[in-house]
């Protein structure tokens, strides 16, 4: 494809995102296909010769958007959103027609330099302490997601526990982790990549009512596993859990860290995004004093579409040391100056897109006031939305909702006899009917609704409209 | 951004990434700043206002650009080349456009089916076995790269070897994986991450000349350790290794790993793709009678722009017990039923961008003919360039050049003291000309030269004009 072709095409694409955008609202949320419908209408062999752009579309309105649920729709409620917008959109096709690989400083200096100076003023925004900044001893870096970026931390956390043994010998049955057992399971899978085994990921029971979890027993288990000759290595403290977006006490947690060696990782992966807002900073009330790592996501809710979440470390030796080889083919006059970051060695892959480009685009295009009015509406049409069913006395209102997450579950008559069935399926005919798109989790035994607002679409209309759907499609069934 | 803007800015984005490509040819190829050049032009603290589109696109060109190091430039032959092409810039930005999140089958089908079709799509093009296509026991995967490819694929032989052990108890010291002292490091990364350690990953020496893993040697290793009590999970073999595009002799090695029980991983990151050439197709011989998976990247020899690479299994059990946890606020009525995928099974992140987008608009603009027609350019350019490296004194050609790269040595006077340093000056004196870029690596002592055509843009001018730059500057220091 000629520069000139990609210029005629590239318009058409554009012209079809913009009509998508603005159209997104009358398609159904979710999407109504049955597993298989979308492969069937695809060809099952690959065109021999090549095709026109014109058919790609075809193709995508015919076969692609029938498949598709629609994360951007005003009236998606499901999971964490998974915000995008223009300028992050902009951003991408930036780094897609530059093109570079930035996995060392040499191979795209810019391409390095750019994320350090994006992560540096995310921190900033966010009030992340200055330890996490790249000019002291740590740093931030672009991940995949919070999943890798837990990964990355428990290495270094192992790497520093271990005093470097495990990177030759291996982690061996020796080492522990600590997650609660309202942690999202990107840890415990992080605990099985790493070697460690499910078994030495000790779960830690959380407040009944607070979901947030028990220092008290935290304390206990470390205790035991250091009395058995084990070697507790990472406590991973949540900041907005997945479920319900409980908050651990970072404070306490933090301070028995620091009593038993043990590596503190926060995971903010979606709620972290809020302390832009400086109302809302409390939440990361210990982590400037504690934590060795912290992460979120500005791919949930900071209007930067899918990949990009954010790992700050307060030391990044043992993360570098933990992830670093450096085979011939890398060597670089740039590298051994030891003058600059080779991101490479703070995440699993060795390549890199430059995903810096599109937190940069969201950072200048809304500025920290834009970001803060972003988070605020999201927060009060939530709130808007818990006011709604805690004054319905057919729902019961799980309580706190300081982001945007509102979990609530219906009351059902006595005489109904699995009330979570019945819950769950409300939840399937709302989701069938395209109207709106919740998800749902499970709380001491009850299952629960999720309605998260995030869109930037979303407005108080949205949220009206799916109370008074929820509410309806209950009472139908009671 | 409202729709109508980013209407507006993204044809600006367009015109701008038009211009660039069809510029490229003016810029220096490698970047020319200092460490910190870049970082100290931009502005220490995020905006407290949103900024116009145009300011950002004017510090693109202002602060950025000059940072770049041009990897789509046809004068760019150093490492292995990171593919674009306007048709995979489309994909991807419908991708970004469009913003969904498939990590699992329900969050939005087309996702999910729509790679699993361009994965068996793949397959045919390249001639791979029948048993990675997903409609079988196994299936392919879009990963970030092959790194990540490496590193489930390892995940799935420990679970494999330890019959499911490992997913609770961990690795402890049991294990052990075998790769050449000339396979890629993120296969030893992988053992670090998993666990293993360092030493537990096995390097089989090399063939001097060939540089293919020595097969009776990998024999002896891997009867020792049986005799030791120890468990060989898994065997990396490579079709064209990053130093030299060595190739492994994957029959001979798969036959050994058949009779041992070892798990047979096959690293074709950059080689794999000439697959698609029928005439090219000899490189995978005895993938199919024995590999368990094998990896190839799109995104470096196949038009596919950055993240792309794509993982198949034989047998998509392990892996996939391995590496799933289903907590509640995951569950869904489709994935119980069985009946879907849920990639985020297959990889080490839970969320996903929709990358099959990219490949699928590549395939469809290409045609499997336009694919095989930039294989063989390149290969025909490569050879090219090696037929004046091998009739010119001044230089020793490394034998063997099947695919896009090159690899050779000048040839120094006697009274030059250290050759090797001689060799890397001349190299950092053409990078820093901008002219061309070329990166190096080491073969039995010696520091060879790495030329790698790979730019759909690259044609017989750009490396003629590279073999007379390359003959004049060490004639210089001659």
């Amino acid at each position: 494809m000629t520069p000139e072709e990609f210029r005629r095409y590239g318009k058409q694409v554009v012209d079809w995102v913009a009509g998508y955008l603005s159209t997104i609202e009358d398609r159904p949320v979710r999407s109504p296909v049955a597993p298989g419908e979308v492969r069937d209408r695809l060809p099952a062999h690959p065109p021999e010769r090549g095709e026109p752009v014109e058919d790609l579309l075809g193709d995508l309105d015919r076969v692609i958007m029938p498949g598709i649920t629609h994360w951007q729709h005003p009236d998606f409620f499901a999971y964490f959103p998974a915000n995008a917008s223009g300028p992050a959109i902009l951003g991408d096709l930036l780094s897609s027609g530059l093109g570079v690989q930035g996995m060392v400083w040499a191979t795209s200096p810019a391409c390095t330099e750019l994320e350090t100076v994006v992560v540096d003023w995310l921190a900033e925004l966010l009030g992340l302490p200055a330890e996490f900044r790249t000019d002291g001893t740590g740093g931030g870096v672009i991940q995949d997601s919070a999943s890798s970026a837990a990964l990355v931390a428990l290495l270094a956390a192992l790497h520093r526990a271990s005093g470097g043994k495990i990177r030759d010998h291996g982690v061996a049955d020796t080492y522990r982790m600590y997650v609660s057992t309202e942690t999202h399971s990107s840890l415990q899978r992080a605990g099985r990549i790493a070697g460690l085994g499910g078994g030495n990921v000790r779960a830690v029971p959380v407040d009944p009512v607070t979901f947030a979890m028990d220092v008290g027993e935290l304390r206990r288990m470390i205790a035991g596993d250091v009395a058995a000759g084990a070697v507790p290595a990472l406590v991973c403290a949540t900041i907005g859990t997945t479920s319900t977006t409980a908050i651990d006490p970072v404070a306490e947690i933090g301070a028995l860290c620091r009593e038993a060696g043990v590596w503190l990782h926060v995971d903010a992966a979606y709620a972290g995004s809020a302390a832009v807002c400086p109302e809302l900073r409390w939440i990361n009330d210990g982590v400037a004093e504690y934590a060795d790592s912290y992460a979120t996501n500005p791919h949930k809710w900071l209007l930067t579409n899918f990949d990009c979440g954010v790992l700050w470390v307060r030391d990044r030796r043992p993360m570098i040391d933990a992830l670093s080889i450096l085979p011939e083919y890398l060597r670089n006059t740039a590298t051994e100056s030891g003058e600059v970051i080779d991101y490479r060695d703070w995440q699993v892959p060795l390549g890199r897109r430059f995903r810096a480009l599109k937190l940069w685009s969201v950072i200048r295009w809304y500025g920290a006031e834009g970001l803060r009015a972003h988070i605020r509406t999201c927060v009060e049409l939530a709130a808007r939305f818990a006011r709604l069913i805690d004054a319905d006395d057919g729902f019961e209102l799980h309580p706190g909702h300081p982001f945007g997450l509102v979990c609530f579950r219906p009351r059902w008559p006595s005489s109904v006899p699995d009330p979570n069935a019945e819950t769950l399926a409300v939840m399937e005919r709302l989701n069938a009917s395209g109207e709106l798109f919740l998800s749902h989790t499970k709380a001491n035994g009850h299952v629960l609704l999720r309605l998260a607002v995030g869109s930037p679409a979303t407005r108080a209309e949205h949220v009206e409209a799916a109370y008074r759907r929820i509410a309806a499609a209950c009472q139908e069934r009671r």
